[in-house]
């Protein structure tokens, strides 16, 4: 009787998310973290600053400062096997900005959703539970789970490869580690980048907003990650990353494109290299029969275009049951694209570490490392 | 204590899978399965049937009877609320066929990544345990949670939209359900089947192998589905379609072509329709905020085509790690699209009815019906 | 993939577990609570105050103020559906009183287990993690559970049956209920109690500690509850009560008892009163096959003396692994018995309220209610 | 959402019960067997002998070859890794036995509450799913259980020590090995076996049953083994146990005798031997903080007297509504507990070897061993 109610994820390496928009906390409770991990709240900055509003052309001016708070877990400065308890406290919430959407279903949204599931007593503010906000928590996990997968020398990255329809050029994982990581618009192709964020003010000052696609991928993934026939390695990362709000699509390797291609196009021939087992190709994306076959893992995902747009939209007023109006205004991302792109990393890196741990390649103290 | 590893899935309507394609049978085991449903061995035919080889051009000629054999959990006609063990004998299983890929990887399959995992105990004929026969299992799940979910009116029906680059014309719900039932490809678009049966059998003649895209449809889910933030209605969908050998990408609603679309284009509008909250568009396929609507549950997979072709590959020896070459014979799909479909169905079903039970719809004892 | 990692129990009604003894907080996460439940930071007072520190006779000088904070999963006054994170800061913690048992392990006590486990990195501090603060969490926990049982009209309470060898006389509900409940010894039996409370003070001053037994009831208990035949009512309860750090046994109905007794002595009889079927005699304790039968549930648990004492005792200093003696000063209650008897009410409450919810009984949303 | 519903049990060898006394087959699912064990149907038959009825006095005379078939996840002598489905099919029922218990509850049986939780769905032939029957199940997952521990030198053997009141002698675990195991009582004190023979021959005469008590002893059990705060060993060790049809009562070394010692009398000091810590005595049962000490595991159970009498007891006719009156007739052991024993032990493998696999002590891939 130990399974979870909707918001805990992973077996080994079990998340729990906690937290509300504009409530006290969002915050992230990690439970199966091995003993002896260096962690500290400085840990978190990097990957959070990645998330942070303001750094990119056309995200909300809403400023969050983000500091991780370590409530539990950690002991002179080393994880000790107890469940690791994350809080960051919010601040510079401004509830007025919100006031309409309590009555006004805003489309796109999952204020509706939400009123109907939880009888109206779900906490509106800024989406609550359903604000984007929910996974600073989600980065949080990311870092641990980063921090545990490089003593196996897995390395991920996510990056930028398409917004409002402009496409970056394909490129190989160096370039991306070089070039996504320091980009604004976490984009390989500086190109593409600039046009990007272009294409955001431009569509940010008629009130729109725009989606695009996010590619991960992770590399030196040991084989045999993945639980068939049910918790396969890419069902469950479809799944962690479809807990990403606005996430409406995931494919791995070729994904929708080996639809439409032939077997002998298709499948990937083995090689051998270096005394190992390779594939030439890789339109698996580094999965095959639900487990990792050693190659990078590569993930794409569709983020459709923010809700939350200044241009009037009809609607109901769900308290007065009528047909209404409404312009949200308030600070919202014209994209969120590339907030997002940390965030895929970190619902990655949870996935993959929860994999490597049921694949008994973690062991349970982790010893003699400073971070 | 009381997860499982890997292959079970479900929360309350818990299914768990046993079996290998040429070992004794295919099976699925039912936890949580209501009290009082009519069922009988009958039931099962009319899906298992759907799934059967042989039905459409480019089949395998593997002929299984696929005869559903209920183990446990029915008495005098009707489910006991213990669990229902259900399992197909496998028969016309031919070893012989399969002698060489005990070392010779296939690509594109599950052998390479099986072998590593299970280090070479795995039951490598036939694909065992990572055979699309697996899903026969699936689909004796699905007829439950359909019989299951006919108490709320829900329906389900998936159809082929696209094969080898062909697409099917979108249609409206009623001559999907209408033409894609009876049709050989499952397609609502006759014209379209048509062709696809024809590049079926050119491509089936040159040895090699076609995929396609599936479009699962399921109308009256109540709304208030899904429990966020990790276990969505989308993240479990996505999920357990991936469980499907072979499907590389899921998406919903507009899915990856939300990514090219503006907010103001992509955002469903609210409007009231007899005094229920509905949307005018449905964009998002029925789910906002990993919650369902009420509005028509639409998902799409990507079958890869599929891996076992007669053309001859380049490939690697496991036993003796060297180059080989492999041309696969024995009895294959050159198209398994169709057969899918009926799976596809039945992992929505499996989901839909989990959430049902998990939002308290379902009652633990189901009392009247007779089949 | 959605289990959880030890520090979680509970299907639907899921509380996880955080802090430690001398770290920040002490905490509780409860996911699955239903929408639209009354709750505020006072209704935690009461429970919270039985368990406090000094209420009673020999119990710990740690002066514990125990305020319940509302972190999440609250908004206006009434519970949203999202998870709700319960803490209570740690104040009034002494360090120095803990300084010898870094290294000389506590005989009794979970030092050398966690030692062994976490790999020496566990937070030693006041037993950490294994220390009885760690219930005032799970009576957070019990508290809610409590409020969302009284829907249906469940009752529960538990009161000290044995301490030190000095029994209570057995008595009838009602007079529990109106005795134990005021006792600072929460026995029904006054006689007993004052005995009991003179014997703890009698070993405490020679440094010595003294255990007991508790018996936990509930009434009103539908009949239906549990689900055999691993996720038995009996063993779920047996597993929750276990978690409370000293009890070393557990017993339902007539219990150990039942095995000296003849199949005609321990059968309950069935009857009828007022339409329903009911047990003459009450040996099984409410519970057959696992499944609560509508009368009422009755448990006991062994609580052994609690471990550390003030007399020397020999034992290793696990850092220079050499044989060492420790007598442990600081303050420790002589015996926990009284404190944990809201505890066992609170793991009652919560196991039964999770059988509940997984029985259809607790509605998704609970309306109209103010506390 | 991958828990299961009440008949799995086990995070990472997780067991899953099928069957029914007078249905097809009894039967157990093993998810999480490592690969590459050595497996053959003829493994099971000394465990199933064991509990096989008619070995000792006062059992029932229903004959049961009880054949352990491997219907999955074993391929050319050794496990795949894939889910082990092993059934035995059900033979010599004989439902006319049973008539009357249609209607007419049986007095300490679960012919009332499985009526009521399954709506009178329920498979009341023999119990059904509450026939003690459901252990043959058990007992096949323990076989496993057992070779996968054999691998850490882990050895469990269970013992009855107490029937109809009549005490066993203490003894050391070496008689324990040396005598118990091949009494037909179980018991290690031929003295005391010959006295229960005799008092249970006796009873049944009078058609009158007996209870007891038996203890399960594990040696070797590395330390380390539990998953605290919840998932504690004693814990898991309890609730499985407690599925066990009859046991009303579960502790843990000193058990209920420890809450009447005092804490200089109940704390086991720490020792140094052979370079490891051990304690010199083992009130703890071998377990200090829900965690193993490394010492033997010791717990006890109490076993009801078999529900199932001759003698006429007054009850109620369900359908009916009414009072009647019953005498058992067909085929039932007078005293359980001997057949007990092996599912004891079986129960405390399955735990055990759970534990040692989250604790990473059983590599997924077991090589090199032949049975």
């Amino acid at each position: 009787m130990s399974s979870c109610k909707g918001n805990s994820y992973g077996k080994l390496f079990t998340i729990t998310s906690i937290g509300e928009s504009h409530g006290s906390v969002i915050g992230i409770i990690i439970d199966g973290c091995p003993a002896g991990l260096a962690l500290s709240e400085k840990d978190f900055a990097k990957d959070l600053d990645r998330r942070r509003a303001g750094a990119v052309a056309g995200s909300t001016s809403r400023k969050e400062k983000d500091a991780a708070e370590i409530l539990s877990g950690v002991f002179n400065g080393f994880t000790t096997g107890a469940p690791v308890c994350l809080v960051i406290k919010n601040e510079n919430v401004n509830d007025a900005d919100y006031a309409e959407i309590q009555s006004k279903l805003r489309p796109g949204h999952a204020d509706f959703t939400a009123h109907e599931k939880y009888g109206g007593f779900n906490d509106w503010r800024g989406g609550g539970r359903f604000s984007g906000r929910i996974t600073a928590g989600f980065v949080m996990a990311g870092t641990v789970a980063k921090k545990i997968l490089n003593t196996l020398g897995v390395e991920i990255i996510a990056h930028t490869v398409e917004i409002g329809g402009i496409a970056a050029k394909a490129t190989d994982y160096a370039s991306v580690k070089k070039n996504a990581v320091k980009d604004t618009m976490f984009c390989a192709d500086k190109n593409a980048a600039k046009k990007m964020a272009a294409l955001i003010a431009k569509t940010k000052a008629v009130g729109d907003s725009l989606g695009g696609i996010i590619e991960g991928i992770a590399v030196n993934v040991p084989s045999g990650l993945g639980e068939p026939v049910f918790d396969t390695l890419d069902g469950e990362l479809a799944k962690a990353l479809l807990a990403i709000p606005a996430v409406k699509g995931v494919e791995f390797g070729a994904g929708f494109a080996a639809a439409r291609m032939k077997g002998s196009e298709n499948n990937d021939p083995f090689s051998i290299n270096n005394k190992q087992v390779v594939t030439i190709t890789n339109n698996a994306g580094g999965i095959l029969g639900g487990i990792s076959t050693g190659m990078p893992l590569v993930v794409r995902v569709a983020v459709k275009p923010t809700a939350s747009i200044a241009l009037k939209q009809p609607t109901v007023d769900i308290q007065k049951m009528k047909p209404a109006a409404l312009a949200i205004g308030g600070r919202h991302d014209a994209c969120i694209v590339p907030r997002a792109v940390p965030v895929v990393e970190a619902m990655m890196a949870v996935t993959i570490c929860d994999f490597a741990m049921q694949a008994g390649l973690i062991p349970r103290v982790i010893k003699g490392q400073k971070s």
